[in-house]
């Protein structure tokens, strides 16, 4: 892998081009973005330099689609007029069913969808950093096992390990539907409780009154609709199926707290957030 | 002011005997807890001196109650037998309706409600920081306007200012429908997503995907049992009825995106997500 180039260098494409290179990949980085995007990329030294679409799909030996999901659904189907052939394709889209489905259909190059479990609540490439993948998982969603003992697809994997982050197998049907869970039934229920907050009479006491608890709860809640419009139209079922499953147990709660106490909610709950926190 | 006793000398307790000394107290603090917990507040410089209960009511002019929810509940009508005439006597807990109708039962003291919007996901006194009010809101739930214009009361206020907090006046009731809203309500629905998501089949996969979101949405599920028991015990009804009303907003989130796309919802929640964050 010689020559890698991040379509869409913002938090996430940023932040892989400077994990690589602190990682010591010596090859070079292209970066796809726009203008200013561009000029802040190659000043943090995220990219080594700038290159249109095309012309960085003809030269990557690797091309990370970092985009949104619109962008990277929008830009598969236009890869395989332009690739290497042998080139290995992977984006960081946050849901996968149709990603991957529109990463099948390339011939002249492999596929393999990808999701860092990485973020932070600013995006942009200002807020790029060589150590935001490290310690977390990084899914990947291969349509067949086979993928994965390609050259191009394990030398693609051993940099994740290189960059600190965690490799985990699922099928793109596993992905969504995990993430719906872990994720963007999260997302859902932050936004959902500052939104129910501030349709309160008493909101703007209970926003100057807010402890660090609720700062926890609400700061998903900031996160950018533009995001959120892609991930929500492209795993629609799976966040229904998602939010059911959590107002059924928030139901049962509410009933036990009407009667008595939710001791075992609170240990399960517990158990299970320490669970979280030991899982690695 | 020359004497302050503080009644369990845990997070809050040994935080605010460290951060009074921090902001020029020169009088003398005296701790009552157990015999480990005295002797690491000792080692902290969190008090000047142990105390039994009594021994410390009959010489503070500040008796700052900062146990258990439960505790507070059986120490205040030992008081009226043991304070100063004219002492102030304050407390820490989390609800406010049953202590300060206890505290209003007192003749030799004053009692003042306090309820510090500060917190850690570790307690004990080894935990305690001078810091730890800095910025934050401190409550407080006079029973009549007229207590806050005592001596001991303006002097009391004027220290939470010197620590950095933030005093605001509520009635006991408006108090704990605030927090049932700002702290409680979070607290269920971290417990409940956590307890739910450990019920899931896909539980342990969840688990390892988790992202820095989950980790924040679960943080609240850590909380200790035995605080919470005394919280939803004493304010069952408000938290039911935030429970309510949040039901309705998630229900309404849901149906909202099996049909479309919830970007009003998004658009609101934000800006309470942000108008917390810019509140003091």
């Amino acid at each position: 892998m010689e020559t890698v180039a991040i379509v869409g260098v913002g938090l996430i494409g940023g932040s892989f081009g400077l994990a690589l290179k602190q990682a010591g990949f010596r090859g070079r980085v292209l970066g796809v973005s726009s203008e200013r995007t561009i000029a802040a990329a190659l000043a943090r030294g995220a990219i080594d330099e700038a290159a249109g679409f095309e012309q960085a799909a003809a030269r990557a030996d690797l091309l990370y689609l970092a985009g949104p999901i619109g962008a990277i659904l929008d830009l598969i189907p236009r890869l395989d007029a332009l690739v290497r052939p042998g080139a290995l394709v992977t984006d960081a889209g946050s849901t996968k069913r149709l990603i991957c489905t529109a990463g099948r259909g390339l011939r002249r190059a492999l596929f393999l969808g990808g999701h860092p479990m990485a973020g932070k609540e600013r995006r942009g490439v200002e807020e790029a950093d060589a150590e935001l993948f490290r310690g977390r998982p990084y899914l990947l969603t291969p349509s067949a096992a086979e993928d994965l003992e390609t050259p191009a697809a394990r030398e693609f994997v051993e940099w994740i390990r290189r960059i600190g982050a965690e490799p985990r197998l699922l099928t793109p049907e596993e992905h969504d539907r995990i993430v719906a869970l872990s994720s963007h039934l999260p997302q859902m229920l932050s936004t959902a409780l500052a939104s129910a907050l501030s349709g309160c009479a008493e909101a703007g006491t209970v926003a100057r009154a807010a402890g660090p608890g609720l700062h926890d709860m609400t700061r998903l809640a900031l996160s950018g609709w533009d995001i959120w419009q892609d991930i929500l139209e492209t795993n629609r079922d799976e966040i229904v199926r998602a939010l059911e499953m959590f107002e059924q147990r928030l139901q049962g709660l509410k009933q036990q707290l009407a009667g008595g106490l939710p001791e075992e909610e609170f240990r399960r709950g517990a158990q299970f957030a320490r669970q979280i926190r030991n899982s690695g």
